[in-house]
């Protein structure tokens, strides 16, 4: 499971960075990609990577500002010109239905996959066998989500040295053995999954959040994630300003990640104001408060370690 | 005036080609820029030259399919991001206003520039003192134009050897004697600009075209273009898919050149299946029935000589 950083500037595109987008592989997991945010050329992006848009599944939208939205109609039909197929869902604000339906009717675009868009509110997105995703309220002066992704905690792996202690040879048993409470043996030995497995897959905890004002609030819906992507759109001299803006400073970001005790924050959506030296300034400023802080850039890739 | 072509693809962006966009420069004529089309990643594009969004004065959409329009948004935006403060015109067919304004309603987007949006029916669109702008249908499954750009002829060159002969010293008096149709000079002798004056500068026909398949009667309104800039989106040998799909094959775009006696052919919106050698095929296909003929590609700057 990663995260690869598509476009991770402000407002409008810059040379070094593209508008707002970011993809969660998860291609052993699950197979698919999910997609957060999706700004002009986000397409663009993925021609430089080995991401397929046939293999996206999901994709969440944080809020409707045009350099998180504006590359999507283009990537839905790209897709489907590509050969995508498989269902596509959309999440996001009150409106996204309206954006999509209008975009893709005037152009006189017919996907060849079918395309479900769910304008969504605070609370549970979703549950599946492998996930939680539940939405949040931001401040952003329009309404403004962030997704907080909750990993389940998967089995743990059968231990061969328990099993042949017991006398069970290597065999297709091994997987019958993991996926049953109990089996019973030809010998007529009953044998319990939990004294033959090791400890279970802790889930991990993923909060990928839009444009916001900072909240202490969020502290608890993101409590102890194994990574939080939060906006930086400032640095910390221009807490007016982020405020004014609805934005936040990366210091306010650092705070959050270290009141939520997150194990790594990652900073997204930079101003372009901030080049070169000015973005290593931006990362100490944060990492005076949050030790375990980065600033994305483009193409930058994040592997979501369990712990 | 020349031509820049930011995009030179068709459907879907590839890493060779953009989908379409093309900018007329007219900095000495004019100090402004026209934009014909304006796909996604358009203003990306923009960000690799010396083109300035403020100097963009009308956008002229051909056809509101998704490769040709999905960059206007964004391109809009950022030109008011970037302080762009005088007016813009989009012409295009209808659909177009709704696309727009639903685009930036939904993104809570204000442009600080007048923006007007004329959905056009074949005919004159305007006329001012330097061009006389026209659209003319196309055939292309949905609602397609094509513009024709005709500039006025131009005063000619004062002849400063026949004001010479004349005995009339240089000064203030030559643009004087430029801008009226006859002066009385100080002496009482009046002077007709006409004897003084060198042959009008010839204005310049441009067609610019949107998908479309061959049309031979599209002759007459292009007759004697300077630039005919034409899609060959296929080679020859695909004349039944080019039929089926909407679009030309090189070789129709150039029969059409040829009877319309234009000076130069550019052909654009090129398929991503041909690529390197195919496009030199392409360009030697359609050369065999009119050789001035190019292939586009991604920043492709083309001058426009009067004859
Ligand atoms: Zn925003
Ligand atoms: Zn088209």
């Amino acid at each position: 499971m990663e995260l690869f950083f598509l476009g991770t500037g402000s407002g409008v595109p810059s040379k070094e960075r593209n508008v707002s987008s970011l993809v969660l592989r998860m291609l052993e997991e699950r197979g698919t990609t999910w997609v957060f945010d999706c700004g002009e050329g986000t397409q663009h992006q993925i021609l430089n990577t080995t991401i397929r848009p046939r293999r996206i599944e999901v994709i969440f939208i944080t809020h409707l500002h045009g350099d998180h939205i504006y590359g999507l109609p283009g990537l839905l039909s790209s897709r489907s010109f590509q050969g995508g197929e498989s269902p596509v869902t959309v999440y996001g604000p009150r409106g996204l239905k309206e954006y999509i339906d209008i975009s893709l009717r005037l152009s006189g675009t017919h996907l060849r996959y079918p395309l479900y868009v769910e304008e969504v509110e605070e609370g549970l997105l979703f549950e599946d066998e492998q996930f939680i995703v539940e939405a949040v309220s931001l401040k952003h002066g329009l309404e403004s989500y962030g997704y907080i992704l909750k990993e389940k905690d998967k089995l743990g792996e059968l231990q061969p040295e328990k099993l042949k202690a017991l006398g069970i040879k290597p065999g297709p048993i091994y997987q019958k053995i993991k996926n049953q409470s109990q089996t019973r043996l030809s010998d007529g030995r009953m044998i319990l999954r939990d004294e033959v497995i090791g400890p279970p897959k802790k889930g991990r905890k993923i909060a990928i959040l839009g444009d916001t004002r900072y909240i202490s609030a969020l502290k608890e819906p993101i409590y102890g994630a194994d990574v939080l992507v939060h906006e930086g759109t400032f640095a910390s001299d221009e807490t007016q300003m982020a405020y004014d803006y609805y934005h936040s400073t990366v210091k306010q970001a650092a705070k959050l990640a270290k009141d939520a005790e997150v194990e790594e924050l990652i900073l997204t959506h930079i101003s372009s104001r901030y080049q070169g030296e000015a973005i290593r300034q931006l990362e100490e400023e944060a990492r005076e408060v949050f030790e375990n802080t980065r600033i994305a850039y483009d193409f930058f890739q994040y592997q979501i370690k369990r712990n």
